[in-house]
C-alpha cells in the first residue's frame, strides 16, 4: 500500500482530490501503468450524482475511473509480453480464469468480475495503477493516449457489433445517438454494415454521428422513423436494430423496424421490465441479444484505430487536467448534447 | 371445381360434414392426394370456439383441418419425385417462391403464404386435396399415416429446436406441457439435448411428456420449478429454455432459469406484450429466439420418425371416423389434460 | 427474338462484333435493359483464350460479357420493384426458383443455374437484354454504371468475405492480389476486418490494393509472409486466410498463417486437387470454407457503393467503347499486372 | 513425491508392472482420486508398439493410461465443488488457463496443454493420482466406473458432432468403424442426427455400431457408399460428412457425398497431406472441419450418460484386472475388429 494522490468519490454529491492509500505492489503476472489519460464515463458521473447504480452502492470512499491509458513503468515476474516504455490501455473488469464463465470464452459474465470504480473496487484517477498483465494492451505508435482511454467505451459497441453477428452490407437501426449509441454506430460500421440509421430527439447529437461515413441521422421529432426506415430499404426492413436509447417506449414500436429474419441489440438497459411483443416478434422470427460490458474487443478495438479504420479523435469533446477533474465532472454533469467524451489528462 | 364432402366451420359455434364447391384439378408442378388421416389441431379449436385468431377472421364458411397424411392419386406435369401410389404427407403451407423470404431460405416468414384452414383459405377435412408437390413429402414405409399426420404439429417443435442452436448434451427447460410444449421437448431431446427438464400445473400431461427418455417433469404446483433447474444444473442454469406455456406471468421469472450466455425460445404467444426484463437477460448475456411456423422442416421430422429415434404414437390419444369429425371437435373443446393429440380417419 | 449487334466468340481465338439472333420479348416478370456499360472478365478471356473452362467448352457462337449495368426500357407484366428508366445491375445466374438449394436460399448452388456468357448461355455484350426482374438491382443516384457493373466481380468477394464469418476487428490475410483477390480484401475490410494483409509477387498488383485503408502489402519475394503475419499478431495468427491466387504451393504452408480456431476461405480454383494437411490444420481447428459465385450479394454490395463505404473505381483501369471491343479483350489478354478491370461502355 | 505402483512403458515394445515415483500431494485447487477403471486407448497402444506419435517420443519410463474413472479421497484447499467419496472422471489434458486460447474458451488449442501419457507426461494406471478439480467431474449414481472411463473417447465423438453444427434431423455419413468412427457415429445420432451412415470394410465393426438406433451400415466391400448415400437421400447427399478412417484414399471421393452446402469434419488424421479436390467443394461449398481432442465436452458427455439418451456399455469388449495389465496391451495390439474397448479394473 501506498499514499498517492486520487479522484475519490466521498459519497454521492462529494468529490475529493485528495491523497488515499492504494495497493502499489506489482505482483507475478501484474503491471504498473503510469496514467496518461482518464475518459470521464456516464457510469462516473451516475455514482456522482446518484450515489449507487442498480445495488451497486457507494458505502465508502471511492477512487472513480475506468476507462484509461499510460505506460508501463513495472513489470512482475512472469510477464513476457510486455516491457517498461510500453504505451499501453487496460481493462477494467477483471474475472476469475478459472471460473466456469471464464473457461468457456465469456469472463464478462463470470459473476466474479472485479471492476474498477464499481463499488467497493476503486477506479484509476490516480498516478499510477497495478493491474494483470493478461488485460493490458499495448498501443501501436499511431495510437494517442487519448484514444486507447476511448478503448474501453468502444469496447461496449463493439461487443454490440459482434453480438449482432453482421453480415457484410447489412442496414442497421441505431436507436438513441448518445455516447453509446454513437460508439455503437461506429462499431457496427466498422464491423461490416453499410449504414446505421441513427435517431434521436437531439440534433447536435445527431450532428456528431453524421460526421461518420455511413451514418444516416433520423430526428424523430421531425421524421417517423418506421418510415424512414421502410424507405431506405423498399419496405422490407432494417437487419440490425441496435436499441442504445434505454427508452421503454422505444420498444413499444421495435418490431416494425427488423425485416423479417431480423435482429435485435438491446444495449441501453432500461430500469425496469419493458413491454415485448412476443406475437409481432414472432411473426418476423425476429432474434434478439443483449449485451454485459464486453470480452475479447480490447484487441479488436485497437486494431481497427491501428489501421485508421475507426477514429474516434471527432468524439473527444474537452480535455482537462488533473487538478481539474472536478470541473471535468460538474461539466459532465451538466449532460450538454454536444458533448461525448470529456477527458482527464494525468500528467 | 368439384362438389365434395368436407368438415365446414360455418361460423364460430357452428360444423357441418356437407358438400362444398373445391378446386380438384391437379395442374404443373401439383398432385393431387387421397387423404387418410387428420389430426385436430388446437387452431382449428380455437376457429370452432372464437371463429378467429388474431387479425384472421372466419368471414365465410371454411374447410377445417391441415395436419393431414394421405396417398397420391394424380401427379401434375413436370412432376418428378413423386407417382401415384407414393404415402406422403403436406406442408399446410404455400409461399411465393419469388418473394424476397422465400429466396433467402426462410419461406415461413413471407408475407404471400396461403396457409390450410387459415381464413379465408380451405383446409383439407374432405376425401381429396390438390397441393404443389414441392411441399409434399413421402413417407417411409415403416411410418404409418397416423405418424404422418403428426408431422406438422412435430415440425413446430423442430422449428423451436432448430432456432435454438442446441449443442450436444445441453440442458433444456420447457414451460408448458400442453401438445406444443411436448412436441417442442421431443424435438429438442431428438435434436441433441441431453435432458429436457419438463414444467407444467397439470400432472397428466407431465405423465405423458415423462414417457420419453430424458424428460425430467417439474410439476409446479409441488416444486420450484428455479430450484429444480439450480439443483439439475449444479447451480449454473440450463442452456435453452423453451417457453410453450404462452402464460405472461412465466416471463416474470424466466431470466432465473438460463445459465448466463443462455437462450430463450419463446414458442408460446401471449395475446399482449409480456414484461422483458432486459437488465436481469443482458447480466446473462441471454440470447432470445422467436418462431413462426416452421421452414424446411418436414424432411428432417420424417427422417427421425423414419429412423426410429423419434416415436410420436405415444401422442395420439384418441382417432375418430370422418363421419364423427364433429364429435372429434366437441371433445378437443373439452380439453382433457390426458388429450394431446385427436386423430380423424378419412377412409 | 430479333437480329441484334453483340460481340460473340465464334471459337477459341476469334471474337466478331456482328448480328446475331437474340430473344428480345419481355415476358412476364422479366424486364427489358438497355446496356451501358460491361466489364471484361477473366472467364471471358479465358474462354477467348482457351474455347473453355473445366467441363464449359464453347461449342457455338457465344456472345460474351456478363458484368453489366444499364437502364430498364421494358417491364414484363407483374413486375412491380422496377420501372423504366431506372438504373440497374443484373446478376447474371438465373436459378430454377423452385430447386431444393434455391428453396434453402442457396441459389447460387443450384445445379439449374444459367449463367451470362457460359456456354451455351449468351452474354450481354449486346445493347439491349432481357432479365428477369428478381436479378436485376436498382442503382443509387450516386453509384455509377461504371461501378454497377463492378457490383458482380464484388460479388464474389462478398461471398468469401460473408461466409468468413468476420467478426469486427478481424485480421485477415489474402494470397494473391490479383483482380479477385483485391476484390475479396476489400470486401474483407468493408466486412468487419481491421487489417488486410495482401502477399503477391507483383509489385504494381500490390501497390493498388494498399490505395485501400488497412491493406498491408507483402511482396512474398522480398519477405517472408508467415514472418510478417507473426510479427503483425504478436505470433498468434490471422483470424482468417483468403486463399486467391490458386496456386497449389499456396497451401503446402497455409496452415502456418492462422491463429487456432482460424479460418481458411478457399477462393482461388487450382485445377487439380491441392495437398490438405489435415494433422496442421487440426491441431489449431482450422475451419475451411469454399465459395461459388455468390448469393444475396448484390443488394448489400449497392448498399456499400451507395453509403461510399466502398469505392471501386481506383479498380477501373480502362474504358473501351462497344465498337473497340475486341481491343479491349486483346489488352486484357496481355495481362498488364497493373490492369485490375478493363470496361467496355455500349453507348 | 511417494512410490507407487503403475504400469510403466520402459521403451518401445516393453512394459512394465513396477513401482515408480510420482508427485503425490494434493495442493490448492487439485484433488486426489482413487483410481477405479482405466480404458485402453488406441495411442496408448502405439506407444507401446512404435515408440512415438508423430512428435511426441517416448524417451524415458512412461505411465501409460489416460481414460479414467474413480472416487475423490482427498481434497485440495479452496475446492468446494467437489468432496471426498464423490465418483468422478477426469479429463487427461490441463491447460494453461491464462493463455490466449483458454481465455477465448479453446483450451484444447493451447500448445501449452500437458495430457496424461503422452510424453513426457505420465498417465494413470496407477492407483491414485492428483489432478485439478476444474477438470474433474462427478459422476451421477447411475453411471458406472466403467462407464465414466469411457467419457474421454466419448469426448472425442461429442467435439466432432459440436463442430458439425448438426440441424436436428440431419443425416449423416461416417467413414470408418473403429472405436472413434462408433464413437461419432453414437455422438452426431445423440447430438442431433437422424441417421448415421456408417461404411467400412469390416464387418463385425459394423455389427456392432449396428445396435445403435439410426445407424445403416454399408460395407464397402459389398456396396458403394457414393450410390447409398444417393439413394437414402434422394440424391441429394448427406449434410455431414465425418472422415474417420484416417485413409487418404477416402479423400479422393469424399466429395460425392455431401449435400450442396454440406459439411465434411475431418476427424481421423492421415500422416501425410492428403489430395483436397477444391473445385469439386466449391461446387457445393462444402465447409470443412478439423478437431482437436475436445473443450468443454465432459459435463455434456456424461449428461447424456445420465439421462440414459446414449449407452456406452455395448461397447466395451473386456475388462482386465489391474495385475493382467500387460495382458490388456497385448490383447490390444492384435486388434480383433470385435474388440470395441478393452478396460483394466484397479481394485
Amino acid at each position: 500500500m501506498a499514499k498517492v494522490r486520487a479522484l475519490v468519490l466521498e459519497r454521492q454529491h462529494e468529490l475529493a482530490l485528495r491523497d488515499i492509500e492504494l495497493p502499489m505492489d506489482t505482483g507475478p503476472g501484474q503491471v504498473k501503468i503510469r496514467i496518461h489519460t482518464v475518459g470521464v464515463c456516464g457510469s462516473d458521473v451516475h455514482y456522482y450524482a446518484h450515489g449507487k447504480i442498480g445495488p451497486f452502492v457507494v458505502n465508502a470512499p471511492m477512487v472513480l475511473g475506468h476507462e484509461a491509458a499510460g505506460t508501463i513503468v513495472e513489470v512482475g515476474a512472469g510477464v513476457t509480453h510486455l516491457k517498461v516504455g510500453d504505451r499501453v490501455c487496460m481493462e477494467p473488469g477483471i474475472p476469475d480464469p478459472n471460473s466456469k464463465a471464464s473457461r468457456l470464452g465469456m469472463y464478462n459474465v463470470d459473476p466474479a468480475v472485479t471492476f474498477w470504480a464499481t463499488p467497493p473496487i476503486h477506479g484509476v484517477l490516480t498516478p499510477e495503477v497495478v493491474h494483470p498483465a493478461n488485460y493490458t494492451y499495448r498501443l501501436p505508435d499511431n495510437v494517442s493516449f487519448a484514444e486507447g482511454a476511448m478503448v474501453e467505451p468502444f469496447a461496449v459497441g463493439m461487443q454490440a457489433a459482434s453480438k449482432a453477428k453482421i453480415v457484410p452490407g447489412d442496414t442497421a437501426v441505431v436507436l438513441g445517438a448518445g455516447p453509446i449509441g454513437t460508439m455503437v454506430a461506429i462499431a457496427a460500421l466498422a464491423g461490416g454494415c453499410a449504414r446505421a440509421i441513427v435517431a434521436d430527439l437531439a440534433q447536435p447529437k445527431l450532428d456528431i454521428a453524421t460526421r461518420y461515413q455511413g451514418v444516416i441521422p433520423v430526428n424523430i421529432r421531425e421524421q417517423s422513423l418506421s418510415e424512414e426506415v421502410a424507405r431506405l430499404t423498399d419496405g422490407w426492413g432494417a437487419d440490425i436494430i441496435f436499441e442504445c436509447s434505454g427508452a421503454p417506449k422505444a420498444w413499444e414500436t421495435i418490431m416494425e423496424l427488423p425485416r423479417p429474419g431480423g435482429v435485435i441489440v438491446a444495449v441501453g438497459l432500461p430500469v425496469n421490465p419493458v413491454g415485448f411483443d412476443i406475437s409481432s416478434a414472432s411473426t418476423k422470427e425476429i432474434r434478439i441479444e443483449t449485451v454485459f460490458r464486453y470480452a475479447h474487443q480490447y484487441e479488436r478495438s485497437i486494431a481497427l484505430l491501428g489501421s485508421g479504420r475507426v477514429d474516434l479523435k471527432p468524439l473527444i469533446s474537452e480535455t482537462f487536467g488533473f487538478e481539474d477533474s472536478i470541473k471535468a465532472f460538474d461539466r459532465a454533469l451538466e449532460g450538454r448534447p454536444s458533448d461525448v467524451k470529456l477527458q482527464i489528462v494525468m500528467e
